[in-house]
């Protein structure tokens, strides 16, 4: 929400910008919304851990079956995490209602 | 679990032993295991803020609606604090297995 993308999710979103059919590499950086450099970085990254699959002949990037896999994982991981983080602020607007109701500055 | 009380959980612990019939001192400072120096500051924390009554006469202390107000709040947050809790070590199961996804440190 506005704030830096940590490692996962730079990785959710190339591996997302990447479809099974390929992708060339400037489709990505704009898609992802990354630099030349982050991208090149991530790009070995994501080849040497078998998440993406450069096709050298076309210069594709492809995911591959361990990719998809990632994505998955990372839909239910994400979507959970929203939810926890919704959950999270409803608590903490009762830990504020407590405070207030064992503090002196109440009204 | 094993670790510090803050100050939330020591009141609702005070407020807890507290019933509305009243109590001896001594009585809160042993079944809320608190020393007599930090009972005593608290309780007269709980009294300026009215979540504890104290009967000069009989020299007990009694809960207030207020404070049984609190308590029912507490109850809520510390079941939703509990729950979110556990969420979150699934979450954190979850993220270090899509880390390990995308490391090079896999087996």
């Amino acid at each position: 929400m506005g704030s830096y993308r940590n490692r996962l999710e730079i990785i959710a979103d190339i591996l997302h910008v990447v479809s099974e059919e390929g992708v060339k590499k400037t489709q990505i950086m704009y898609q992802a919304n990354l630099s030349y450099k982050l991208l090149t970085r991530y790009l070995a990254e994501v080849i040497e851990t078998c998440l993406i699959h450069f096709e050298h002949k076309e210069r594709l990037y492809m995911l591959t079956s361990k990719g998809k896999e990632f994505l998955e994982k990372y839909k239910d991981y994400s979507r959970r995490n929203k939810h926890v983080e919704k959950q999270l602020n409803n608590i903490r607007a009762k830990k504020r209602a407590l405070d207030e109701l064992c503090s002196n500055s109440q009204t």
